[in-house]
């Protein structure tokens, strides 16, 4: 079977099912429904605090075959993934599926469960690290289910991921279950990924290193939502967790780029009053931001919010009063969480509130401008995420195509060469985000707007931009790289990437050994 | 049938339908389940702000019999319910069942929709007014339904209460839907009781005099469970939102009860350092905070919570150390809606958190002390407040059921006789509140405990508090007025009082002409 895009993909796969497929970005909209959560009420005279993960364990009924989750606010940082997944390998359980909105490197350990059965279905939004690269040598029994941030929160919510137990990593709780981020020595700010697992598993467990009195003011996720609560020596390692500062890069050709985007920016017309913007924490991103500001100052435009993962770097620009607000998901660095702590117009959004299409309108929807990446770039202006040139996991969505579903005008900045191959191809690996949705293309070479966009053209034909055609690019690139050869993988699909709608834009399959 | 209670209820209801009998105020904990939700998803272009409320009804495709909801955070001063229903009166349309979460004065002009089959339903956690004496006098064609809050919030999320459009009265609110309830000039502070509605209705609108550009931080509800917003010239009349001050009693009799109440809260052992308190608005319930302040002073007791809706004297508390935090379902007056605005310990709690008997705990349960009112209480504890000694109802549980469920101490405090009527009776004229979750009764003339507190019973033996029996305050109050008429009633059933759990604690019948 081919989906809208061309991609082949089984119509049923071994683990997974049947595949419904990609149908186009917007296709799904219309009538939808959350599930119904089933949950045990707690009693006055009952308590939540239990001493162990293995009481946790025993409490919840934890059995072969369960789904487990788990937010990654820890980042690269995150102990509780790795402590419990020890505990339920303890407990002699097995064929467990873990639905982790992230994987980093500091997972390695997964790996050895994966070995063993303990774990046999992984679910993330994103996975970098030996457990992505396990995946794709195809270590894992069940391929893989990789979501964006948004179909993540809708898959829960409508119960295509149905969550037995969910482990929140909680910097701060208290006795009946309240937590909030800002305060621990792990704290990492906002808890938006972990809201839809809050509440809507069956069971929910906070697990903190910073065991508060009743209650953990400014609440952050509700006691209403938390069965049980249990203390451990340290939930993460705050090196891990947050960095100092997110810095812009000093790269030549990056700040290029990133000069070209925010000109593309200013001749769409969306830079006036009430703008609003996102942008990554790569130094490229980040310069973006920087030219962006340069030209809100020049203009006196005063923005009406940015949104994301909040870096320091927009804290900035919110502070010096370019944005009115901040929507913040997850806090990038220390700065952003003390503005999340200490500013109310720094609000939190769930995953659900940033990106999810199916609830009453997400805030992505209400973006102007998106700065994304892109590992590779198809001239039908799909983008890879995923995977790496080599078909290996080094990534996935995240928020990539959320943003670029609901903003008026999402670019892909990239060089147009990296490690000698070219970014323009004919075929991406893998497609992450739906051409669609991708509205310009900012090379240090050239610059390609989607066809899609004729208003676009028209406007950036006035400037001495260098605009042309996305064939045109791909062409140039491979002039200066040669064709490279197409990489050969096996048939077996180690992952399936679902679109935010829970549709299948691609699937991974093997790398060959 | 008669309950657990004796009340004597039919097993079918004319309009309600099977009776589910009480049977007990802990018996339903346990595995429970909370609906789907059926919704509309918005799309990135779609637009929320409509012109008019005629608009709404039609993009809701408002319907004859559908349900329709609202909160009461802008009480007697409330302009949306009216509004609303006269536009639905205009449109032509009948049979439709009003939730709202409580029902005042104000809402008079409902009595004619009443009157003319436009609205055939009612359900409401409190009532008083023309309302409430047109349910009295049978006028409703179906009896009207009585919720406690947190029981309300549970017949929301368990579908038992389905709500077809959910009109969110919004004190400030963005063109996305986002909510904010402490700016705009009907500026009501926390919007706890609109939280299940929002989330669990199938159409939600806001209802805004202050519409504002989008983010309407801090939100307190967010966008997406929002579908429409519409600006009218006025929500709501800020005389009758928030009172300037709420005031400490100065009649001596009230004094002399609130002075004995707070020994008795001193005796129990509550009060040390933990210790968490609610009270009402009140003279007299004032008056024991005034007087529990001055004991926690003097034993240099620091609490660690107030909850309720909250009034400017409790936060009073809050500012001068002797609570670490407000947890508040609703604002009283205009300093506890400043404090909520501006102090992160000032923590919002929905109508779900506050008091729902079946979710993973609610903020009752940590309750030590609770201060209660009472119409009438009978000598097996149980409570009114939802009908006068005449049979008309006057009132309803609001959250008097769910937090004497959920404290350690829940104290009834009245005069033993009121308009020469005794109120320690045989029977009440309806149970609102089991006496099983009632500890003290505390009168001007003596304190009778329950007798399932013998521990209480103990530790107040040792003072020279009054303490007595429940039958000899009885005995004295007759001997005060003699003993009462018994009111005749109708066999017609005019309102159905639902215990927290959805379980039927007593029925209200027609007064008779």
């Amino acid at each position: 079977m081919k989906n809208i895009l061309g991609r082949e993909i089984p119509e049923t796969i071994q683990g997974y099912g049947t595949v419904k497929p990609f149908q186009g970005a917007f296709a799904s909209l219309g009538e939808v429904e959350k599930k119904s959560v089933k949950l045990k009420s707690t009693g006055p005279k009952e308590e939540k605090v239990l001493s162990s993960i293995q009481e946790v364990l025993e409490k919840c009924s934890l059995q072969d075959g369960m789904t487990v989750s788990f937010h990654h606010h820890l980042r690269n940082g995150d102990y509780v993934l790795n402590m419990v997944l020890d505990e339920i390998a303890k407990a002699g359980v097995r064929d467990i599926k873990v639905a982790a909105s992230s994987i980093f490197p500091i997972h390695a350990p997964l790996v050895q469960h994966i070995q063993n059965g303990v774990v046999t279905g992984i679910y993330a939004n994103y996975m970098s690290g030996p457990v992505a690269e396990a995946i794709s040598r195809g270590e894992l029994k069940n391929p893989a289910i990789m979501h964006t941030h948004g179909g993540r929160a809708r898959a829960i919510e409508s119960g295509d991921l149905s969550i037995d137990i969910a482990f929140i990593a909680a910097p701060t709780c208290d006795t009946y279950g309240n937590i909030n981020g800002v305060e621990g020595k792990a704290a990492c700010g906002t808890l938006g990924y972990a809201v839809p697992d809050a509440v809507y598993a069956t069971k929910t467990v906070a697990i903190t290193d910073n065991l508060v009195p009743y209650p953990a003011c400014p609440i952050e996720i509700t006691q209403e939502h938390i069965d049980y609560v249990v203390k451990v020596d340290s939930i993460g390692d705050p090196k891990g967790i947050v960095s100092g500062t997110t810095q812009i890069t000093k790269d030549p050709v990056g700040l290029k780029i990133a000069k070209m985007t925010a000109k593309v920016i200013e001749v769409s017309g969306l830079l006036k009053d009430g703008f609003s913007f996102q942008t990554g924490a790569g130094g490229t991103s980040l310069a973006v931001a920087a030219y962006v500001k340069e030209l809100m100052k020049k203009n006196n435009v005063k923005g009406s919010f940015a949104a994301g993962g909040i870096t320091g770097y927009m804290v900035e620009m919110f502070e010096e009063g370019l944005f009115e607000s901040l929507f913040d998901v997850q806090c990038f660095d220390l700065k952003a969480v003390e503005s999340y702590r200490d500013n109310k117009r720094h609000q939190v959004m769930s995953a659900s509130m940033y990106g999810n299409p199916h609830n009453k309108g997400a805030v992505v929807n209400n973006l102007d401008v998106m700065i994304l990446g892109a590992t590779e770039i198809d001239t039908a202006f799909n983008a890879n995420v995923t995977t790496g040139s080599s078909g290996m996991i080094m990534g996935g969505s995240g928020g990539h195509s959320d943003t670029a579903a609901g903003s008026k005008l999402a670019i892909v900045v990239t060089q147009l060469v990296k490690g000698r191959l070219p970014i323009v191809v004919d075929r991406v690996t893998t497609v992450t985000t739906p051409g669609e949705t991708i509205d310009v293309l900012v090379t240090e070479r050239g610059i390609a707007v989607n066809p899609l966009r004729q208003d676009l053209i028209e406007k950036l034909k006035t400037t001495n931009l260098p605009i042309m055609t996305i064939e045109e690019l791909k062409a140039m690139a491979e002039a200066m790289t040669g064709i490279p050869e197409k990489i050969e993988l096996d048939d077996e699909v180690v992952a399936v990437v679902e679109y935010r709608d829970g549709t299948v834009i691609d699937v991974v399959r093997k790398i060959k050994d």
